[in-house]
C-alpha cells in the first residue's frame, strides 16, 4: 500500500473538477465569488478519543464529514469542498480504506460537497482524520456566537442527549436492561452517527441573532454562547427535547439527566432569534422539515453570564460545574 | 492542561482580525477578493514519521509551516493564513506548547501569515500536526504540474539533497567521520528545517509554464511533472545543485549521490519556462536573491515520459527505479 495507489485508487473518486485538479497537483484552488465569503471549519478525530479503532470504517469517515457539517450549519453556510487528510497505521487495509472512502461518497452525495484536496500519511500508532470543509455564504452574513441579545428567544433544533445516552449503553450494558432493543439500538446508532440538521441551514441565515453547534454538551455550550454575548440566560430544564427512546432510558435512570444535557456530539444547532420572529421561524422549519424546540430566552447580565432555570436558580456554578436541583 | 486553555493562552495570540474571531467561533470566515483565486494546500506531520518526537517543538512548528509554504511557493500563490489541528499525547506538557506556538509566531512573521483556525485534541500516542495553508493568487494564474512544453528549459531552486544528507548523517554518523563539523551541523540543520524559496513567488507566478515543490525526491518529481505534462525530459546530472557541504560529503561517499537526488525533503521548486524567458528570470532571481540552476530541458515525449541523461541514457526506469551509470 502507498499513499499514491490510495489517492489515485480511492480518494482521486472523491473530486470533482472544482479546483482539484484530480488530487494530482501541489494544492487546489478555490475560486471566489464576489457576492460570497467561504466559512471555513476543520475538526479532527482520533482512534480512541473520538470513535474506537474497532468501528465500521464507513461511518467513522461519516462521522469525520458531520462534525464538521454541523459548524457549517450553525454559521448559516452552504458546505461545498472539503479537504482530507488521513493518518494510517499499518493494521489498516485496502479493503478498510474502500469501505471508509465509500462513506465519504455517500455522504458527499447526501450533502452536495467533494473533495478538494488533502494528504494521505503512514501514522505509527493512531488513526486520524483531519476534515477541513468550506462553506459559502452571502457576503457579511456569517452568524456568530455573539449575537444574542436580550429578550431574544433561546432554541435548539432536534433531540439532545441520544448520542450520549448511546455511549452510556455502551460503556456499561446493565443500566439498559429495562430497555426496549429498539431503543437500544436507535440510542447507539445515534452515537455512531450524528444527524446535523442541515435544512436548517437557511433558517438560521435568515432568523439567528447568533447560533453555535451543540458538542460539547448543551449547558457548556450555552454557556460559551451567552458569555460571547455578554449576556445571560434563563431555560425551563423541562423543555429540553429528549427523544423517546431517550426519555425511556432516563426514567429508568434519572441519574443520567444530568450526562444527557452535560455530555457531548450532539451536533445539533443552539440558536437565538428576536422573539417577533418566532412565528415565521416556525413555519420555514415546519416547511423543510426541521425540528425546533425553545428552551429559553436571553436576559441582561448581571455579571458573570448567569444560566439560570425557569425558577431563577442557578444552573452552572462560577467553576462551570452543573448545580443539582 | 484542556483544549481550551491552550487555545486561550496560546494559539488565539496567533490569530489576527482577518476572520478567525479570535478562535472563539465554530469556523472562521475568508472574505473573497474578486480579482484573486485561493490556492490551498494541506500537509501532515506525525511524530517518528516526519519528525522524531524528542525534537524541538519550536523547529516542529516552523517545519509544519515551511512544507505547506513550499507547495504555495511552486503554484505562484502569495501565503495568506492557515489552520492548524495538532493533536496532543499525555506526555506533552505547556512548556512544549508554549515553544512550538513561538516557532509558529516566528514564522507567522518571517512569511506575513495569521492562524485562521483549526482544532485542539488529545492524541493516545503520537503527535500529529496537520496544516490547511491558504494563499491568494490573481484569478486563473495558478502555475500546474501540467504546463511543460518541448524545449521549455528545466530549473531548480536552491541546493538539492542536503536535507537528505543531514538524515544520513543522523543514521549512520560514521559516514561522516571525515567531514568538518560546520558541515555537519549545515546539513542537520537542513534536515530539521527546510528553508522554501518565498522570493521566488512572483518569479514562478510571471514565468513558468508548470511547477511543483520537491518534496519525494529530484528525479521522482521530475517524472511526476513531465508525466503530468504528457512531455519528457533530459537532464544533466552533474548541473544537478549541491551545496558545498554536500559535496564535499558526497565526495567522501560516493554511493550517497543516488541518495542525495532520489531522497525527499527538499522543499525546493522544480520548475519549466520558455528558453527565450531565461533572461529575464535570471534578472528577477537575481534582483530577489534567489538561486536558481538550469538542470536540463523538456523534449518530446516518445510514449513513456522518458527521464533520461546528457547522453540520451534512461535515469528511470519503466519500474521507477533508478538507473545506475
Amino acid at each position: 500500500m502507498n499513499e499514491r495507489k490510495i489517492i489515485k485508487d480511492l480518494f482521486a473518486k472523491l473530486a470533482t473538477n472544482l479546483g482539484s485538479l484530480n488530487l494530482d497537483d501541489d494544492a487546489a484552488f478555490l475560486t471566489a465569488d464576489i457576492n460570497k465569503d467561504f466559512i471555513i471549519t476543520q475538526d479532527t478525530l482520533i482512534s480512541d478519543v473520538h470513535f474506537h479503532h474497532n468501528d465500521s470504517p464507513y461511518t467513522i469517515a461519516k462521522k469525520a464529514i458531520r462534525v464538521n457539517l454541523s459548524d457549517l450549519i450553525a454559521k448559516g453556510a452552504t458546505p461545498y469542498v472539503y479537504f482530507l487528510s488521513i493518518g494510517i497505521p499499518k493494521n489498516i487495509d485496502m479493503h478498510w480504506l474502500e469501505l471508509f472512502t465509500s462513506g465519504l461518497k455517500d455522504d458527499q452525495e447526501k450533502y452536495a460537497i467533494s473533495l478538494l484536496g488533502g494528504d494521505t500519511v503512514f501514522s505509527p500508532n493512531d488513526i486520524h482524520i483531519t476534515i477541513n470543509m468550506v462553506g459559502k455564504i452571502t457576503k457579511n452574513t456569517m452568524v456568530k456566537r455573539s449575537g444574542a441579545k436580550e429578550q431574544d428567544a433561546l432554541f435548539v433544533t432536534g433531540y439532545i442527549g441520544d448520542s450520549a445516552m448511546g455511549l452510556s449503553i455502551l460503556d456499561d450494558a446493565s443500566l439498559a436492561s429495562n430497555l426496549k432493543t429498539s431503543s437500544k439500538d436507535y440510542l447507539i446508532d445515534k452515537y455512531y452517527l450524528p444527524d446535523p440538521p442541515i435544512n436548517m441551514i437557511k433558517g438560521i441565515n435568515n432568523f439567528a441573532t447568533s447560533s453555535m453547534d451543540i458538542s460539547d454538551g448543551l449547558l457548556g455550550d450555552i454557556k460559551l454562547l451567552i458569555k460571547s454575548s455578554s449576556v445571560s440566560a434563563k431555560i425551563n430544564l423541562r423543555k429540553i427535547p429528549f427523544s423517546h427512546p431517550a426519555n425511556e432510558y432516563i426514567d429508568n435512570n434519572p441519574v443520567l439527566f444530568e450526562k444527557a444535557i452535560n455530555a457531548g456530539d450532539d451536533y445539533q444547532v443552539l440558536f437565538t432569534l428576536p422573539a417577533n420572529k418566532i412565528k415565521e421561524l416556525k413555519s420555514y422549519c415546519y416547511s423543510n422539515n426541521v425540528m425546533i424546540t425553545q428552551i429559553g430566552s436571553i436576559i441582561k447580565t448581571i455579571g458573570d453570564n448567569e444560566l439560570c432555570d425557569e425558577f431563577d436558580k442557578t444552573i452552572i456554578d462560577s467553576k462551570g460545574r452543573f448545580k443539582h436541583f
